[in-house]
C-alpha cells in the first residue's frame, strides 16, 4: 500500500507489459545491475527510471539513433516506441508534481507497475482547481423534527436496529459545513494530518484527473485513456484499501464493506450507503441507493401482488364461468382447432386452463394495475426526494458537471480542420470550431438505418417464432402418436418460449455491442452526451427485444384468426394460431421470459462470465510467460498485483439496464402477472449483494466519479411509468376477459349473475359450411354434430347476416375502448396528483439547505472578524510611525465580504481577504 | 416632479385627507400663520412639519393630554389618532434617511401630500441590501450568429422596420455586465451622475421597500400597506415621469410610451418591451411580453383557422350529405319534435342548418385541432425561451425571490401565540412558530365547501337555462301565431345563450370576490402563496363558470332524449331537448359566449368601469369639499395631484385571467369553432393597446416588481393545453359527424361514396307505436304517414328487437372511442416530442450566460490586479522603513479572489479586497 519507504501512500497504479531486447552488453558500457540486488527489488525513483538496453547502447555509442536505424525488428520497434512514450509520460507526470515508483524491469518480458503518489502540495492544488468540497471546522446541528414524528422515527430506528449495518457512523446529528477547498483559506478546514485529510477516494480522483490531462509530447495524444487504448499501458487503477478476507489483519473500509454489505449472509440488512459512497464515489453510491430504494418499494407491491394472486386462488371455486366451462353437462362442441386432422372437441377439456386463467384474470388485477401505476409514480417521487437528501448530505448541491470534449471528438475535429485547410484557405476558422450538422449526417443516417434494421430483426425473430409455432403444431398434429398429439399445445408453447428467450439473450448481447459502436460513429462531444446516447440506443434496442414477443402475445396473437369456414392462412394449409385464455398465455410468456432473463442473464452471466474471463486471462498470462519463474507473485503479492488480477470496472450501464428492463416487467404488464413484483424482489435481494460482491471482491477499484443524479435513467424510468398506464389499460380491456364479463353481468344476463356467460361468448357455426377438405377426418361423432361452437361474438348461421360480427361484439368493443379511455385518464390524473402532492425536495432538507447558507455566511463573517481584529492591532502599531508619504489615505482595514447567494440551492460563495501584515 | 428647491426629485408620494378642528386661537399661543404666505405654499420640512391646532393647544397649555381628555368628538379623536400615526410614521421615515416635503394643511379639511425623496446615501445603502443588479463599466459584445442566420435576421429586421417602435435603443450588440450593487465596489459601476444612476423605477422601488418596513410605534403595525388599510393614508404611489399628452414639453418616458405604444394608432407595431420594463418593472414587462408573444402566435393559427373555414365554404357544394338533406326528392318524414302540438316535418326544411354545419364540421377541423394542440405546446415552449431570453437581458438570472410573511399572517400568528400562552404555559414556544394544520383546518374546510357550492351554483345555472329552453320551447309551440311557432328554435336558442352570457358575467364578478375572500380566510404565509392560491381558486371558479354551458352543449345536450314513443321527460309533458347539428349549436354557443364575454367584459367593462369610478370619485370629492374653493387644483396642478386623480393599480391578475380564459376558448373547443383564434387575435390587438393605454394614462404608476417568470399562470396554461387534447378528441369523435361519416364511407356504403348517408343515420319509427295523447294534432298528413324517421342508430320496427340500438350504433360508438384513444395518444406523443425537441434555453442565450460568467471573472481579476499594483507600490515604499516589530511576517499583497460559480445560470459571485493603504 505504500512506497518502499513505507511512508508515501500509493494512490494510483499503472500497469504494463514489457519485452526487452536481449542486450549484448558491451564491455565498459553503463553500469550493469548489481548482482546483490534481490530480483524483486525496485528502483525508487523520483526522476531516475531504469534504463533500457537500448538506452544503454545509445549511451555507449554516444549518439542518438532512431530504433529503426539500429535494425530492430518491427515488433521490437513498436515495443521501443511504447517504452519511449511511457518514459515521456512519466516524466510529464513528475513535472506535474506526482511522485513515482517503478519496479525494475529485470526479466526479458513481464508485467511491471508504476506506482504513483500525490504529495500534499499537488493534492491541495488540484483540490482547489477541482473545487472539491471539504468539511470545514464548523459543525452545525441538523434540526430534527420534533414531537410525534421524532418519536416515530426513534421507534423505527430501534425496531430496525438489527437490520442496520454495523458501520462506524459519524455523528448523524451534526454536519460539518463543507466548502470548496482553497489553499488560501486553509485555516478554515479541519486539517489534523495532511496525509489523511483527503481520503483515499479523493486522492485517487485527483491523481486520475492529472493522469487524464497529462500529455505525451510525441504523439499529440492526451491522457491515460489514449495510452491505454494504444496499449502503451495495460491498466490504470487506484488501489483497494486492502484485503477483504483476512481475519486478523487490521480493519479497512473494503473489509468492512465486505462484512457488512457484500455478503449474502447480510442480505436482510440495509446498505451502508455513506460508506459505499465514500469508498466508490457518488455515482456508484447513487446506483446502490437507487437499487436499495427500488428493492424496498418492491416489498409492498409484491405483498399486494401476492394478495391479488391469493384472491384469485380463493375465488376460483366460486367463479361461475370456469365452473360452467368445467361442467360436463354443458356439452359445448367446439369447432376443430386445425383443418382435417383435428376433431371436434368438448370445451370442458380446457377446464384446467380456465381455472388457471382465473388466478390471474380476476377483478383484483384491475385494482392491482391502478395500484402499480401509482406505485411507479410514488417510487419516482420518492427517488427524487432521496436523491435530494443524498445530494445535501454528500455536499453535491451546486455541483457543476464539467464538460471535457472526448478525445475521439477532438481527433475528428482535428481531421476536419486539416481537411478544411487543405481545400479552402479562406474559410473562417472561428466558425469551424465545432462539427456541423453536415459532418454528423452520415453518423446519424447510419444510426437511424441500423436501429431500424435491428428493430426489424427483432420483429422478424418474433415472426419466426410464430411461424415455428404454427408449423410445429401442424406437424405434430399429423403425428400418429396419441400422446404427442394431446400434448401439442404444451410442447409448442414451451419450446417457442424457450426459443424466444434464447433469441432475446443472444440479440441482447449483439445489441449492446451495436449500440456502443453506433454511438462511437456519432462522435458525441462530451462524455456525458456519449453516455446518454449510448444508454438511449441500448435501451431502445433491448426494450424492443425484450418486449416484442410479449406485445405479440398480448395484443396480436389470436386476433386475426378469421372464423370457421373462413380461416386466415399464413401459408397454404397453415392456419393462424388461435389463442385460448389470452391472459394466461401472456402470463406464461411473461413469467418465463422474466425469470429466464433474470436467472440466466443477470445471475449466471454476471457470476459466470467474469469467472471465465479471469480464467482465460490467467491462462493467457501463463502461456505468454511460461519460461519465467513467477517469483514475484508467489512470494508475497502486493496490493497492486492482487488488484491487477481483478477485472476492470466498465461502467454502471449494464447494471442499470438490467434493473430498468426489470422495472418494465414489473410495471408494463403487471395486469397479467401480479407475481412479477415478488419475483423481482427476490431477484433484487440477491442482485444487491451480487453487485456488491462484484464491486468489492471482483473488480479493481473504480475511479470515484461525482454525480448529482442518475441522469437519463430517471427519464427512462418515468417514460416507462407513463407507458405502463396505457399498456395496462389495453391489457385489462383487450387481453383479459374483464370487460366481457362485466358487460354480460350488467347488460345481457337474465338474472344479473354470470350464469350462461360461456354460452354467451361462443358463437354457432353450421358444420355444413366448412369448406371441402377441411372437415375433420376420422371423427367418431362427425355424424352427430350439426353446429360447432367457437369463441367470438358473431351472428348465428340462421340469422340474416350469418357469421358477421354481432351487436354484442360491437357493444363489448365499445365498452373495452371506453374502459381504456377511462382508465388511462383516471390513472394519469391520479399520477399527476401524486406528483403534485409530494414535494420534490423534502421539507426538512430544503430548510437545512437554507440554514446551511446562513451558517456559512455567519461562519465566514466570524472568521473574517477575528482576522480583522488581528490586522487592526498591527495597523495601530503601524500608525505610531510617521506616515508622511501616504498621509490622507485611509487604511481601510475592515474586511468587506460580499455574500451573494446563487439562486438554486447552491452555496453562497465569496472570497475573503488575507492580509497578514 | 421636484421638491420646492427644484433639485431633489420626488420619488414617492403619500396622500391623505385631513380634517382640522377649528382652533380657538388663544392669545399668546404658538405663532399663527403669517398672512403673507400664499395659500399654496408649503413647509419644506426636514424635521419640521406643520403643527396642528391640537399641538398648538398642547404647547400653550404646556402639558400633554390625551385627545379624549380634551373632550373631542369621536370623529375628531379618530382624526387626531390618524394624525399622530402619520406624524410618527413620517418621523420614522426621516430616521431611515428619507427626505420629506409636506403641503401646509391650510384648510379645515382637504387633501394633502407627503412627498418623499431618497438621497444618494439611502439609495446606495438599499440597493446593496436589495442586491439590485446595476450595470458596471464593463461592456461586452453579444455574439451573434454568423452566416445565413445573421443575414436572415438582418432581412427580417429590415422588413419589419416600419413595425418597430421608434424608441431610442441602447446598443443592442453590446451588453454591460451587471453586478449586484455594492458601496464598497463603487468604482466598478459607471456612475456619471449620482442623481441619475438609479433610474426612476429603481428609486421608487427602493423607497417603497423602506415604506414597507418602516413601523409606526404606536400600534405595532408595519409598513405603509397597513396604514393605507387603516385609512391613515389614502394612497401611496410613485410619480409618473410627466405628462403624456402635451406636445411641446420635453420628451419623457411616459410620453414616449404613449406615442409609440399606448395608442390605437400604433396597433401594428411591436411593443417596446425594454422600455415598458424600464418604466413599469419586470412583472408588468413580462405580462406584456407574454401578451405580445401570444398575439403573435395567434396570427398563424387564425390564418389556418380561416383556411379551414374557407375549406368548409368551398366544399359545401360538393358535400353529399348536406346535398341529400336539401334534396326535396328525398322526402324523409321526420317524427314530430314535441308531443301533440308539433307536426311531422320534412328533413329538407333543416337544409340551411345542415349546410351551415358543414362549414365547421368537415375533415379539416380534425387536422386543425391536432394543429392547435401542437400550437399550444409550441407556444408554451417559445414562451419559456423568450422568458429565458428576457431574464438574461434584464439581468434576472439568479434572482432570488424573498419571502416576507404577509401582515395578515403575522397578526394571526400573534393571536395564536397569545392564546397559547394564556392556556398552556409549558408549550414549547419553538414549535409554535408556524400555523399548524389544525389552525388552518377551518379555513380549508370553508374553502372546500364554498368552492363546491359555487360550482354547484354554476351547474344549477346551466340546468336552469336548460329548463328555460325546454319550457319556453314548449310554451311557444302552443302559440297560435304561425311566425312565432316557426321561429321557436331561433328565439329559444338566442335568448338562452344571452341568459347564459349574463349569468356568466354576473357570476364572474361574484366569483372574483369570493375567491379573494376565501384566500384571505386561508391566511397564506407569503405574498407569493397568497397570489398563487387566489389565482388558482379564481381560475377554477371562472373556468367552470365560463365553460359549463359549453360542456353541456358539447357532450350532454341531445344525448338523453330517448326515442320516439319512449321519450325522456324532464317534467310531465316536457321532453328533454333534442340536438340538431350538435357541432353547429356548440359553435353558436361558443362564439356568442366568447365574443360576448370579450366585448362586454373585457372591453366595455375595462373602459367603462374605470371611467365610471373616476366620475364617481370626482363627484364624491366635490360633494365632500363643496365649500372650499379649489384654488390649488385650478391653478397649476402638480404631477402628484394629477396622479392622485388616476386609478390605483390593483394587480395583473384580471388581465392574465382574461387572457387565459380566452386561451381556453382558443384551444379547448377549437375543433368546433375554427374561427376562434381569429376573433381572439382581433380582440388582442385591441387588448394590448387598451391595457397599454390603461397603464400609461389611467392608472397611477405601479410599483415596480421584479419577477423572473409569470409564475403559476404558466402551469395553468400548460394544464389547459393538456386538457385541450382530450376535449378536442371528444368533440371530434362525439359531437361532430366525422366518425359516422368515415364509418359509412368505408364500412357501410355500397360504392364507397357518401350517397345514402342521411338515410343510413335515420331510424324508422312506426307511427302507430306513439303513445296515446302524444300524436300530432291537426296534422294535415297524419293519415299518409306510416313510418316517421328520427336520427339515431336503432333497429327498425320490423326487426325482432324493435328500437334497440342497432349493430351500427355500437360499431360507430367503438369507432368514436377508438378515435379518442388514437387522437389523445398521438397528439400527446407529438406534444412531448415537440417539447423535447425545442430546448428550454435558447442556445445563444445559454452561451451568452456562460460567456458572461467568464467575462465577469476576467473583469474582476483585472480590476483586482490594477489595485494590487497600486498596493504594491505603496508597500515597496513602506518596506524602506524599518519594520522590526512585524518582521518575519510576510505581507501577502496578492489579491486572492475565489470564484465559485453556482450551478444554474446564476452569476459567479465573490467578493474582492479593497486595501487602499
Amino acid at each position: 500500500m505504500h512506497f518502499r519507504d513505507n511512508k508515501r501512500k500509493v494512490d494510483y497504479v499503472l500497469a504494463y507489459h514489457y519485452r526487452k531486447r536481449v542486450c549484448q552488453h558491451q564491455p565498459g558500457s553503463g553500469s550493469p545491475e548489481p548482482p546483490h540486488r534481490s530480483a524483486s527489488s525496485a528502483i525508487v525513483s523520483n526522476g531516475e527510471t531504469g534504463k533500457s538496453c537500448l538506452e544503454q547502447q545509445q549511451q555507449s555509442s554516444g549518439e542518438h539513433e532512431s530504433p529503426g536505424q539500429l535494425g530492430l525488428s518491427p515488433l521490437d520497434a513498436l515495443e521501443e516506441e511504447k517504452r519511449v512514450q511511457r518514459k515521456e509520460y512519466e516524466r510529464n507526470l513528475m513535472e506535474a508534481g506526482l511522485e513515482i515508483e517503478k519496479d525494475l524491469e529485470n526479466k526479458s518480458q513481464g508485467l511491471s507497475f508504476v506506482r504513483i503518489h500525490a504529495p500534499w502540495h499537488v493534492l491541495s492544488r488540484e483540490a482547489e482547481l477541482l473545487k472539491i468540497k471539504m468539511p470545514t471546522k464548523k459543525m452545525y446541528e441538523i434540526k430534527e423534527e420534533g414531537g410525534i414524528l421524532m418519536k416515530l422515527s426513534e421507534i423505527w430506528f430501534r425496531l430496525t436496529e438489527p437490520l442496520q449495518p454495523q458501520v462506524p457512523q459519524d455523528n448523524t446529528k451534526m454536519k460539518s459545513l463543507s466548502y470548496p477547498f482553497s489553499r488560501e483559506k486553509m485555516y478554515l478546514y479541519n486539517i489534523k494530518d495532511k496525509d489523511t485529510f483527503f481520503d483515499n477516494a479523493t486522492r485517487s480522483r485527483i491523481v486520475r484527473e492529472i493522469l487524464k490531462r497529462t500529455p505525451t509530447n510525441s504523439r499529440n495524444s492526451m491522457g491515460i485513456s489514449t495510452l491505454i487504448a494504444n496499449n502503451v499501458y495495460d491498466a490504470a487503477y487506484p488501489l483497494h484499501d486492502g484485503e477483504y478476507e483476512d481475519q486478523n489483519g487490521e480493519m479497512n473500509e473494503r473489509k468492512l464493506l465486505y462484512q457488512e454489505w457484500a455478503r449474502y449472509g447480510v442480505f436482510y440488512k440495509f446498505q451502508p450507503i455513506d460508506l459505499i459512497r465514500k469508498y466508490f464515489g457518488e455515482k456508484i453510491g447513487l446506483y446502490f441507493a437507487w437499487l436499495g430504494l427500488y428493492t424496498e418499494f418492491l416489498i409492498p407491491s409484491s405483498v399486494v401482488g401476492v394478495i391479488v394472486f391469493f384472491y384469485g386462488c380463493i375465488t376460483i371455486e366460486s367463479d361461475i364461468p370456469s365452473k360452467e366451462m368445467c361442467d360436463q353437462h354443458n356439452a359445448f362442441t367446439m369447432c376443430p382447432l386445425c383443418d382435417k386432422f383435428c376433431d371436434y372437441w368438448n370445451l370442458s377439456s380446457a377446464c384446467a386452463m380456465a381455472r388457471a386463467s382465473h388466478l390471474f384474470d380476476n377483478p383484483a388485477t384491475v385494482f392491482f394495475s391502478i395500484f402499480m401505476a401509482l406505485w411507479a409514480t410514488m417510487f419516482l417521487e420518492q427517488w427524487k426526494r432521496l436523491q435530494m437528501r443524498l445530494s445535501y448530505f454528500w455536499d453535491l448541491t451546486g455541483l457543476e458537471e464539467e464538460e471535457h470534449p472526448r478525445p475521439e471528438y477532438e481527433t475528428k475535429l482535428l481531421q476536419k480542420k486539416l481537411k478544411t485547410k487543405n481545400t479552402t484557405e479562406n474559410a473562417n476558422e472561428d466558425e469551424k470550431e465545432k462539427l456541423t450538422w453536415r459532418d454528423r449526417m452520415p453518423g446519424y443516417l447510419a444510426n437511424f438505418s441500423l436501429i431500424l434494421f435491428m428493430i426489424m430483426l427483432t420483429f422478424s425473430a418474433v415472426l419466426g417464432v410464430m411461424v415455428y409455432r404454427i408449423t410445429t403444431a401442424a406437424a405434430l398434429s399429423f403425428s400418429t402418436n396419441e400422446t404427442t398429439r394431446s400434448n401439442v399445445r404444451v410442447t409448442v408453447t414451451a419450446t417457442a418460449v424457450i426459443i424466444n428467450l434464447v433469441v432475446i439473450l443472444i440479440l441482447d448481447e449483439i445489441y449492446g455491442a451495436v449500440a456502443k459502436w453506433l454511438t462511437e460513429i456519432e462522435v458525441p462531444k462530451t462524455e456525458k452526451t456519449f453516455e446518454e446516447r449510448l444508454i438511449l440506443k441500448a435501451f431502445l434496442l433491448k426494450f424492443v427485444n425484450s418486449y416484442a414477443p410479449i406485445f405479440y402475445v398480448a395484443f396480436f396473437k389470436g386476433r386475426f384468426v378469421g372464423r370457421p369456414g373462413r380461416y386466415l392462412y399464413v401459408f397454404d394449409g397453415y392456419r393462424m394460431e388461435e389463442a385460448r385464455g389470452c391472459l394466461m398465455e401472456l402470463c406464461i410468456q411473461l413469467s418465463i421470459i422474466m425469470l429466464g432473463k433474470q436467472l440466466i442473464q443477470n445471475n449466471l452471466f454476471e457470476i459466470g462470465i467474469p469467472k471465465l474471463k479471469k480464467l482465460f486471462r490467467k491462462l493467457k498470462d501463463e502461456r505468454t510467460e511460461p519460461k519465467e519463474i513467477n517469483t514475484n507473485q508467489s512470494k508475497d503479492p502486493q496490493q497492486w498485483d492482487l488488484d491487477y488480477s481483478l477485472e476492470p470496472f466498465t461502467g454502471l450501464t449494464p447494471e442499470y439496464m438490467e434493473m430498468i428492463i426489470q422495472f418494465g416487467f414489473v410495471t408494463l404488464f403487471v395486469a397479467s402477472f401480479p407475481l412479477a413484483p415478488l419475483f423481482a424482489l427476490l431477484n433484487n435481494i440477491i442482485e444487491v449483494r451480487l453487485d456488491a460482491k462484484k464491486f468489492v471482491t471482483e473488480l479493481r477499484r473504480p475511479d470515484t466519479v461525482r454525480a448529482k443524479d442518475i441522469g437519463i435513467w430517471y427519464n427512462i424510468l418515468s417514460s416507462i411509468g407513463k407507458l405502463s398506464v396505457i399498456i395496462n389499460a389495453f391489457v385489462i380491456s383487450v387481453t383479459s376477459d374483464f370487460i366481457p364479463r362485466l358487460m354480460y353481468q350488467y347488460a345481457y344476463s337474465q338474472n344479473g349473475t354470470m350464469h350462461g356467460f360461456i354460452n354467451h361468448t361462443l358463437s354457432y357455426f353450421n358444420v355444413s359450411h366448412l369448406k371441402a377438405g377441411t372437415q375433420p377426418e376420422n371423427s367418431p361423432f362427425a355424424q352427430d354434430v350439426l353446429f360447432c361452437r367457437f369463441k367470438d361474438y358473431r351472428e348465428p348461421p340462421w340469422s340474416p347476416n350469418p357469421y358477421e360480427f354481432s351487436r354484442q361484439y360491437w357493444a363489448v368493443l365499445s365498452a373495452r375502448l371506453a374502459f381504456v379511455i377511462l382508465f388511462q385518464n383516471l390513472v394519469m390524473f391520479l399520477s399527476v396528483l401524486v406528483d403534485w402532492m409530494i414535494p420534490d425536495i423534502p421539507k426538512d432538507i430544503s430548510e437545512q439547505i437554507k440554514k446551511e447558507k446562513s451558517v456559512l455566511v455567519d461562519f465566514f463573517l466570524k472568521e473574517e472578524h477575528e482576522k480583522l481584529k488581528l490586522t487592526e492591532s498591527f495597523i495601530t502599531r503601524d500608525k505610531h510611525r510617521p506616515q508622511s508619504g501616504i498621509k490622507g489615505q485611509r487604511i481601510r482595514a475592515a474586511s468587506f465580504c460580499h455574500f451573494s447567494q446563487s439562486q438554486k440551492g447552491s452555496l453562497a460563495s465569496f472570497s475573503s481577504r488575507h492580509t497578514e501584515v
